[in-house]
């Protein structure tokens, strides 16, 4: 066996509170819209995150990255940053969109790309619950 | 078959908010027992609620309770009244009383028992994440 | 460690389908109590079954029963006996009573009980779907 | 952050019977292939299934698409149609072909296809038990 | 709401390894009685455990116990002790009994029963695999 | 319909042993690197395992691959061959690479991959526990 191209899969999870609103709209269009998501005073998840790393095993250890240290860089840079924490009050990453499920993929994306070797293919699925998730892999090119 | 003693389960979820706060602690005492739960902008999580019923079997029908009708009490009754809300901010179900994953099982049983016959037992599971969660099946005599 | 009551837990699953339908009643009747649970030409469910017994840990081998035999028993006996079958029509166990997961349960139950050293105490959980449970453990006394 | 490329989920369930069975064959040679799935009085399942429907994030709102709007396509066009039904007998979708995973995939795949923006992907999964399910993500092209 | 009594649950889990064996009988007797199981080279299972708590809520927290404290006990106290440890080699614990999951929980619930305030009540669940489990609530009086 | 590509899946489990360690390293190294995966006296999982493979449906049965079929040749070459194992001592499949989750799946690709018609295509999916898991489609072009 040599040169496999794998993909290894760490789970991670965070509690959180948000809420949908867009400030260019009227309240009645961000109603209308967001529905009970609008909520002025927030509404929470158990966010699920699935981190999936791609690129060849290394012989010497058969790892593509060792797991222990993809969930370090989870909790640290990602779980620390968001865990029991208002992302639409407290978090800048939010500042000028929606905490929507899309744009926390994107956030945690970019978060954990510049951490992670350039020969590695980085994608993140999150669950907003256990009926809703969303899946990332980067820009397309 | 005639008289089985049978435990009926229905489950169903929502998202909602809270924050665990004594008024009576210095903000110290509140930070020191309740860390990350105390977070002052609120935290969310996805609730799991099973509801379990018990009592004889009907032979008629071979219920113990009809289950569309106990899901339509649950959604009637607790998911409306919970679901994306803030329960420290928003209900006075928890004025006087933290929303701890026990208070909001006890306040749920004691939304449900008075909507179900006298003759059939009432418990509540809560599950506040996958590892946290509850159980209460009433008063103690 | 001497003599301790542990309960054991074997799941397993099979396929049916089932109707609801009381003969007694007239055609609106049955639409009105059972719903699309009347339809005439049946619908289906993964039935999960949890089979739980209880009793002392035998100390020259560690088990209370042991879980192989145990499987095999559900194996042979429900398994075999539910699994593909449309249990309104293909069987007599549900003659005289809706195929109710109450009743399917209450059934189980009299299959294995008697399949079981009688110093053993027996319950039965069967899943219908995720959402809809019930429990059964034995004739009250 | 601008015009990325994601994918939301969705997931919901309906209860459903079939057999398989190809009219053109001898009984002994459905019963060597479909074994206990072509006994005639049929069998069911718990179908869970997941829509997954990918494309860029809408600045405005935060999503690729409104997941309750998704959600109410799935209830009205997919869940009304096949929920509690008995898939071999009542519906034409399957007059030439065998309700299988399958099949059943494609035909939830040719529903929901027209009701989506041109713009958007869209892939199916269907669960007929926790062990066996399958994708489809449209014709080759 | 007074003295609600109301049971808290925390699961946590751990991977170990184990071998089924009693030394008092012939290589014949153990390979006939624990089959598999009794591998010399052993096999493994990813545990989980849940651990349950019943007491009176503290009105002051709205807590029966903080889940926080349980978790730390359960991770130093039974986590640290069996997580990637081979039980039939590396722990006395199962010097004369086998590490099947009935004594496994036995010898979890006598290590935390110490570690809890005699007014809670205390009893574990462990799962060996998703479809084999055990209970144990202590010693019947 | 016709000649629809569908990936069909099929789920399976095992337990095992293991034990990561480069013989090539010094006791430090191997105990830095690998950590309580280190440990001599090996520690284990339940593997659970999805197969997924991928082509036409044959509109004779409806099927893209009988999955009791593929069931049959992952019970007799996948699970008999590793299932109650020390995939580290017992299996030479790993005489020369450690059998971490990511060899595991190739070595199973590597069997499962001539049984299967050239025609279809094979991936693996190998959860190691809940929260780790790789995924392996065959070697690149």
């Amino acid at each position: 066996m040599k040169n496999e191209i794998v993909t290894v899969c760490r789970k991670a999870h965070f509690n959180a509170t948000h809420r949908l609103h867009n400030p260019n709209w009227s309240d009645e269009k961000n109603e209308k819209v967001f529905g009970k998501c609008n909520n002025e005073n927030y509404h929470g998840h158990n966010y699920n995150l699935v981190v999936k790393v791609t690129g060849p095993i290394d012989p010497e250890t058969g790892y593509v990255i060792d797991l222990k240290l993809l969930n370090d860089l989870i909790m640290e840079h990602v779980v620390e940053r968001y865990d029991h924490k208002n992302l639409y009050l407290d978090m800048e990453d939010f500042r000028d969109v929606n905490p929507s499920a899309e744009y926390i993929s994107v956030a945690i994306w970019n978060i954990l790309r510049p951490l992670l070797d350039d020969s590695l293919l980085l994608a993140v699925e999150l669950f907003e619950t256990e009926r809703n998730f969303v899946c990332y892999g980067g820009p397309a090119n």
